[in-house]
């Protein structure tokens, strides 16, 4: 694999994962009162058309790193609406 | 333009937004206690990685997406070390 694929993989590993220490931070303090709605929500519809667009184009990379980042905005959407 | 560019298009303008919302909340609320430091850390770490992807191959969507997503991550962190 060349460098720049390599980048990219790396780049969209974190990418996906950087919403999991998020998912972590409220899940201990219960309190999501400075993270926007608006945010989540449009971040969580661009996920969603990532998604199919991975899924038009058929490629796993793409479709399994939306499809992972939205469960996580997912999750935290429904943080923000239970606590607050 | 077919239906699928115009759908990533449409997707990559949602996630470079999403965060205007958060920078325009902690702006005014002044508070970033529930926001995650790792997860600005890692999510601005593989925007650079993804403008270098961009740069790489050249491709000015993928630069102008990531560098402006990166600019509103850099606010976000400068307004978490500011406001805790």
């Amino acid at each position: 694999m060349d460098t720049i694929t390599l980048i990219g993989y790396f780049a969209g590993t974190l990418t996906t994962i950087s919403f999991l220490p998020q998912v972590i931070r409220s899940w201990k303090t219960k309190s999501t009162h400075d993270i926007s709605f608006a945010m989540l929500a449009l971040f969580g519809l661009g996920m969603l058309l990532w998604a199919t667009y991975g899924f038009w184009l058929n490629s796993p990379p793409i479709i399994l790193a939306n499809v992972i980042t939205f469960a996580l905005i997912l999750v935290l959407l429904a943080m923000k609406i239970r606590y607050k």
